[in-house]
């Protein structure tokens, strides 16, 4: 169930009256500390703070939504993306997120009129409570990552970038559980332009997966967790993954830092750690851009408290 | 010497090396409580956080630099655009600001390699030293608003805006000296499009020209004053302004900062008090769109505190 271009399309049909269509912008380097131009896709400026709710309205307008509308669990994101859709199509929705999900995050989930239950460590213990809660009350299930609609959703940013800025010859991606690079790959295959993963050291779901063959549990933690702490991989982003992504290159916590800083001081935005991993991956050299490369990064979530990152 | 579309071609391919083309982005005003449609210019997003770049360089690479280099005075924004365009084209820099210019901006001309001097309590005293300043050593003085270079600079802004967003009926920009204004309506003159001046109660200074049929000194005040407290309009911008500024409106400064919140909330984007003016005309009503107007706002300015703003 890979997404196709068709699939892609039409979700960028079905959820345009109620995302934005974010912009790419070009630039030097030079002010970022780089040694080479950019092109950013900054998908921070989505509804809701993050790419999260092309997916999520993809989801929910390709469904019959019940009577007891939606149940989500997230590391935050996600959540308030379903939270912000269930409002817009006038459903309840219930989402439960761990207990270390930040205020910046929670805030918009109840500020769009969800439900919110705060229950374990990491995502994977809210998955498993949102999927018991919604055994119960018969809500829609809007996965944060792991259902063909989210995947095909999230790879309208892959289309849109493709439009804006069709010279890209590589482009960075941030990944948790994987739908926003499996849509985004999934988009691109067989262009010939190269989607690379970019994970934190703490939480390398996607390398970990190349590495073992399939999808494997793997650790979660450090500063991006909260965004990039799936368990593992989901097992549909996993088969566009091993075909059309190039390469999982993983970055520091120091390094994610670093570049949150310099995103504030190069273009003044908040940049949360999830959003800012992929371009850590340049900072750090962690991936280095062959010669004549002309680079894409999708800055893909700003939901964190500035005084953590100016 | 009203800049001609010529002039701002001129401008436009001049700077084109050093700044950056920033990004147009429609959206639905709901999330900004707002009840229409919006085409947002992010020009917070230019080079040093504001649109002070386009003029500081047009002006700079037009003359034959001195020795001694450039000399400005500034409420900050601008002097930090000389201090950037200075660094990158290798002459130095004097920059005169008030003592009230906050640390956003001006740890940004320092930061650049600019030496500062703070002095006086508003623009025009920092204007009257740099002007003795430059007199004494022969900088060059690049003008935060009065010159045509700038003028036409600024003017890149327009033809930006209406090369990404043709449809634009009206719009909104805020107002100091007048530099960016001027700008944009020599750029739009004629066209049918209508450019609109917003200015906080605090720093009237096109309203009261306007009513007074040429620039007079006004007093300045309040949140924005640091980029919108010139004493008075240009002269140059005024013959502009009189033909093709539609109208000037006032904000409070109430206004000003909900305008900042809700820029945050709906965008994750830092703007400071002169970068929201212009979207407070909307937020607060004192300027209501005609039935079927397609509104762009010109965002731009984000040097500001971000604990001030959230
Ligand atoms: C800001 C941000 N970036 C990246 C990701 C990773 O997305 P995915 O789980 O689809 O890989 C997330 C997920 O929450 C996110 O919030
Ligand atoms: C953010 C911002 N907006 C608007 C203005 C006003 O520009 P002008 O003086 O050209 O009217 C300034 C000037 O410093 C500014 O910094």
């Amino acid at each position: 169930m890979t997404p196709s271009r068709h699939d892609i399309e039409a979700a960028a049909a079905r959820i345009a009256p109620h995302i934005r269509r974010t912009p790419v912008m070009r630039m030097g380097g030079g002010d970022l500390g780089l040694g080479m131009d950019l092109i950013l896709k900054l998908e921070l400026l989505q509804a809701t703070g993050s790419f999260k709710p092309r997916g999520a309205f993809n989801r929910m307008l390709s469904a019959t939504l019940p009577a007891a509308g939606v149940a989500t669990a997230s590391g935050g994101n996600h959540g308030a993306a379903v939270a912000y859709a269930a409002r817009a199509l006038g459903v309840k929705a219930e989402v439960f997120c761990p207990t270390a999900t930040p205020a910046a995050k929670t805030d918009r989930i109840e500020g769009y009129g969800a439900v919110l239950h705060r229950i374990g460590a990491a995502y994977d213990e809210a998955r498993i409570a949102s999927e018991a809660r919604a055994a119960e009350t018969g809500a829609l299930i809007v996965h944060a990552y792991d259902q063909p609609e989210v995947l095909a959703g999230q790879g309208t940013v892959g289309r849109e970038l493709s439009q804006d800025a069709p010279e890209a010859t590589h482009v960075l991606v941030a990944t948790g559980g994987g739908g926003l690079i499996g849509g985004i790959a999934a988009w691109y295959a067989g262009t010939g332009t190269q989607v690379i993963s970019v994970e934190p050291e703490g939480c390398p779901t996607l390398a970990t997966a190349l590495k073992e063959g399939r999808p494997v549990p793997c650790p979660v933690g450090g500063l991006a967790s909260d965004s990039l702490g799936a368990r593992q991989v989901g097992a549909l982003m996993f088969e566009v993954a091993r075909h059309h992504v190039a390469e999982a290159v993983l970055v520091t916590d120091e390094a994610i830092r670093e570049t949150q800083r310099r995103i504030w001081q190069a273009l003044r935005l908040i940049a949360e750690p999830g959003g800012a991993a992929a371009m850590a991956a340049l900072v750090s050299g962690a991936w280095v851009p062959p010669a004549g490369a002309r680079v894409a990064v999708v800055v893909c979530g700003s939901n964190a408290d500035p005084a953590k990152v100016v």
